[in-house]
């Protein structure tokens, strides 16, 4: 019975390996503003590209110098991306470009919630970036500054280790390219969209998870799974969280009056409107089926449970008649009928085993069990 | 108890062989962007009708060529159906009819949310067609895209195999349809209230597993039971993703300025609207019905526990005075009262199963069971 | 034991009986458009009143032909009303009064959403009936169709067998009638008032069945108990889905600016509206009632549960001790203490006694049962 | 075990006793139009103010024609309270002050939902007094009609008995009253005033009632615990039916053009929007209060349980080694072990003690219990 | 067992002791309006900043008189804190001031919702500082009230023990201070800033608790858990109560139209509405995250029941053939079968161990524990 209770030891303590209580901390420690302890990168690295439907230019690892003294309003576009952040680098480039301090300080808060703005002729927005962890098996957030000015767009990104703009910088560098021949809010609206389509496949990857669950309690319920439910409930907050404020920053952007979107473009941005509002569909199903898979979850274990109480029961009916034949003639009295009787151990017996089996058939020809 | 144990392994593997849980993965996994990886259909069946009400023509099977060959603009109106989807003949297709290259990567696109849209003419929709899978007891989507332009409709279909316009058409053949009679925007319109119509069948039979779900509930509850609510609680999930969205649509048409549509035939898209409101109430219902199930289900185990667990109590309780009479005189004390007398057995015996009768009897009318 | 099997197998067969699971299918199959298999009416009746401050004239049980011939717009207000619908006399009423063929599918249509329509000088609203069936304990529709015109209303009803508008037309007789001196549309307003009012009849008729639930379950629970809550909560539902819409309905009438309207009457549709609002709320407050129940109906499951396993762990607690005892001195070793001793079998049966008393009496005192 | 069972009879019968399903009944049946059964008042006591800033007469217990004679338009303002409704006293009065016969009917209908009119130069409104009945722990409304016309106001209240203007009256008659310096929309702003602020002191009431109920979970769950928790619930469900239409009321109140309001005191108007906006607040919170009790019952009566079922496992474990020890040595077997042996008994019995001291040691070491 | 009945003992006191009944007593008593019991404040002390971009002075604990001879639109600054309130004190200010009797007496008032109000060129609004308790792990409120006027802006603290808004004044008296350059509504902005700021520190506070729950629940769940759950339940309510309505008084400052607020302030405002914004997202988070520990906790509670009954369980089944075998050769016969036969114990012994070894292996196999 040892490893049993081992067993149990390890059910209770899986759950804290796997799942810990670290993670609600994470999710519930917004703190936007106060102490705005972003810690400064220790990598920062700046990118640019220059481009108009004609040539493009694409300048690596930049300093910030370079940075500042990028020339705009030659009818080429300019798209600068920074990776890592630190104050300074942010305030300098603030400056430079005509972003707001009161941006500069959204750029550098830390868990900020998705938003937009529009602050002296630049359009602002920030989004979290979303990636799935499968180590953690848990959504990271990657906060993200798409600033759009007159012939130029700046992003700022936390993390310079990953990036889902790769395989738009591809794309760009190839002269038959769509944006290449668009203005600025068009190399916007693509970021936008490529940010969005990328919650499409963390989203799938939480899918998945949510299916591998549902087996899970199909096939075998154990402690474990209910701290499993627990934490996928945990990272649907963290998508609702990142996604349901989206489609306000869109509809902003589509009802915005800005010069800075060219009106044919207005049905670009309409369209990543679109997925947003899917993507907010399909987080709604999510919570729809990890409900639904706690509902499924607790009727399990309450009908293993009714089982066994089932066999305990039967186990109890049973063992009635030889309790009481047995206490019956091993009574000690002078005078016990049958006491002398040849086969009078074989009768007693007999009616041990004869009325379970009987009781068993009556129980099951009435569909007790 | 071995086939008792199978019958119980039986209910655990049920469940899985006729409600896995890839419906789950299918209904998470909408994707609508990014990797657009729809296969190309291995057969593609282009056909047309062209009409006014002095005549008609069907075009059955038609190239390509034939197709971008149409002529519109001469007072005829022409409904091309595309069943099968290619990249290059949607495409084709596209460019003819002044389809915008964002409205063709709508339709090309898998998993769309059901939406409208107007773009240089054409007012575009595309929406879910439902049919009910009699073996997978599961409904099953088509995506269809309805393309109203100047004096055509093109409708684009995944799949050739199933077409629920079939009974449109035999009507369009009779001379006196009125959609003979009417503008473009008027075969658009049938073209919609069929789609919507058919909703109601696939819901009338998913309210027919509701009602057989109900009585099996009421009937006999097993682990089975449990895993057709789930199922059907994802079916829900389903048809609500279809339906839901399509309310806007209908409303998006009505509010549209589009010259392509008529005043006069703005009643018939209310009419529309009003079957689909109507589709969205039964949702709801669907969905209140199967939570009220899933509460009598739980419910109705719980019941059945108590049942088997005051069996339980009442035999214990008659068991313990067979236990304790029995006990006292099995006792090897040299002097037992009663146990030289001639009726010492019977008494203890008398005791025995009067005791419990007289339990049973104190239960019972204090109405304990 | 027989008996009490058979108390229970009634259990499970009584709600069968009571609350079978076709009423599901009549809620859930509501299928408004396409095969419009509308019976027929066996039997149809089609009476009138024709009407000024002047005098009044009934015409009972006319034909077709004669209903057709009546004369409109000479001062007089003509009140049609036919029982029982059959499609050619809709067709040929429809035509004669200008009612567009669009409401005339309406008037055909089954299980009809209610809503209102304005369609060529024609104000056109679909309610539902309700009746309370005291026989199924359940809410019976009938759909009925309010066409308002220039000079006259028609009502069409499905089943000629009730009739909630007697109390108006005797009213309408009486030449002090406030309908008699005014316009159609109070007519109108008085019937849709007639209609909305006879939903709180309806309604209080359920409120009395949740007040014998509530009772039923205070007093005493069983599985009858739960269909029952189940029947309550699926007639909930139908109420809902005949009284929420109706609010629209009404709203719509207010708002409309037809000339059939006349503007001093709005005050009269106001005060419908403001009954319907009402009815809505008590719609929701049944709703929280019957979850409440719910509720105490599960808890007190719970508790008697409870308490069925409190009387066993006594009774398991109390035999311990005889069974120790008897144990102990019915083993068979040469040397038993007391088993010489002259009050040996007293001092043991005295302590199988003592020790439970004495145990009952701590259990108690800790307030454990 | 009598008193026993007598004790759970009593928590049977109790529940029905102290909270009846009465009360269901009452809240159920609100029917507001159709057989307008309002009793006449035994008794009617009609009393006016007539004041301006110079001076005030009050006129009490005054007759039906006394009042019919006020003469208004004086430049004094008048206040009519009639306490006890009669038909033919409301007509004569409405008649005489130019109330429209809709509102007259309001005023006599039964179970009026809150809501505010305006017809013919009269501003009505509806509202329910709330008055907390400490006997039946129940809340208790009369519902009061507010009349403003130009230079009087005249409120008609159901029940003589209570009034929560008697403060109100005390403040009128000091010449420093800021109502006398104000025209009579003061004094119907005070009015309504007085009547949301009394909705506080009755939800004070009710949430002692909440937090006694609280304590009496967390010391002792009984089943009375229960139908106490279903009491208040119906309780909030009579709250929240008075005070949530109130909202609208105000806002009705505040948008009106009515020339009866100067815009001076719209802010006053304003107040008590705010206040009924916070009882709404209130309303809810209890609901969630509410709520979170039944929670913290349901858990408590499972956690209960589970000690019960402790303790038995305990006991079975423990009774386990007695049982198979004595049983063995119990068996008649010519050659037994031990049993000629000295200390044979005592080791028998010592094994029965030891092991399961050493089972209960190791089930508390591994935290079982 | 008796330090067992402690432990429970403990249990059922403990969490009297450490989540009191009167917490629900603070929150529902919300009584704002009528008996005004607002104790004087023991202790007054107001102080005040006069300042513009030149020059800056403090003065500390000033008198009343003082105070109302500050002298206003001098083109300096004045903010005047008032810690402590009494009536005489507000009255006189507020006279001074310019400040509505009406607005004076929501400062007075206790327990306001907090609301934004504009009279007269005054604005004003009232909110809760939010505090954490350690002591009482609870949310702790102070009614602040904050008037903007043309040149000043008074605030009204309930409570001069606490104070967030020190490290503004420390900001306040550094020359480069952005407040000291612009116009009173910034340095209005900054104080709301600073009390929403203050949420999500109070927020943060409560995450931990949370979490530490979490912990709990995942490791050892007990009695005390549900108490604590409970509580944190209040103070979610608390939290919603204070927080939500703030989101309104921010809406209705940034709509406001008052000169009192220059344009190109209100981007500030708009900071502002973000931050309480994301703070509602939060609050809704933690309801969220409460409800699931609550399904974590009563799933936590239900498995631990059912690994005792499944012990239960065993421990009957592993006794039954003991019990079986004990009774048949204890019975009292002549003739018993191997009583005289030598291995006839021991074969009797061997099956009593072998058959139960064979059944928990055979359980095993199947899985059943």
């Amino acid at each position: 019975m040892k490893s049993q209770t081992e067993k149990y030891l390890r059910y209770i303590l899986n759950p804290l390996e796997l799942f810990g209580t670290e993670r609600t901390r994470e999710i519930l420690s917004v703190n936007p503003t106060i102490p705005v302890i972003r810690e400064e990168a220790a990598h920062v690295v700046i990118s640019a590209f220059i481009y108009n439907k004609d040539g493009i230019s694409e300048i690596k690892n930049m300093g910030l110098e370079e940075c500042l003294n990028l020339k705009t309003g030659n009818g080429k576009i300019i798209w600068i991306n920074v990776d890592g952040l630190r104050k300074n680098d942010v305030e300098a480039i603030g400056e430079r470009f005509g972003i707001s301090p009161l941006l500069r300080e959204d750029i550098l808060a830390v868990g900020q919630r998705p938003k937009m703005d529009e602050i002296d002729d630049i359009l602002f927005s920030v989004m979290n970036m979303l990636y799935y962890n499968e180590q953690k098996k848990a959504v990271d957030q990657e906060q993200i500054s798409l600033v759009l000015g007159k012939g130029f767009v700046i992003t700022f990104q936390d993390d310079p280790s990953r990036d889902v703009f790769d395989a738009l910088r591809s794309r760009l560098k190839l002269p038959a390219s769509k944006t290449r021949t668009k203005e600025a809010d068009y190399l916007y609206y693509t970021l936008l969209d490529t940010i969005v389509d990328h919650y499409f496949i963390v989203m799938d990857k939480l899918g998945e998870q949510i299916e591998d669950l549902e087996e899970e309690i199909v096939r075998n319920t154990n402690k474990r799974t209910l701290a499993y439910i627990n934490a996928i409930r945990k990272e649907q907050i963290v998508l609702k969280r990142s996604i349901y404020p989206v489609r306000e920053v869109l509809a902003n952007i589509i009802k915005s009056e800005s010069e800075l979107l060219t009106e044919y473009n207005e049905r670009f941005f309409k369209d990543v409107y679109d997925h947003i509002v899917q993507a907010i569909d399909l987080v709604d199903n999510y919570r729809d089926m990890i409900m639904s898979l706690q509902d499924l979850y607790i009727s399990n274990v309450n009908l293993k449970l009714n089982e066994v109480i089932k066999v305990m029961a039967v186990v109890t009916c049973v063992l009635a008649p030889a309790t009481v034949i047995g206490g019956i003639f091993g009574m000690n009295f002078d005078i016990i009928p049958l006491s002398n009787h040849h086969w009078g151990f074989w009768i007693a017996v007999g009616l041990m085993f004869l009325i379970p089996v009987w009781m068993l058939m009556a129980f099951r020809r009435r569909g007790w069990f």
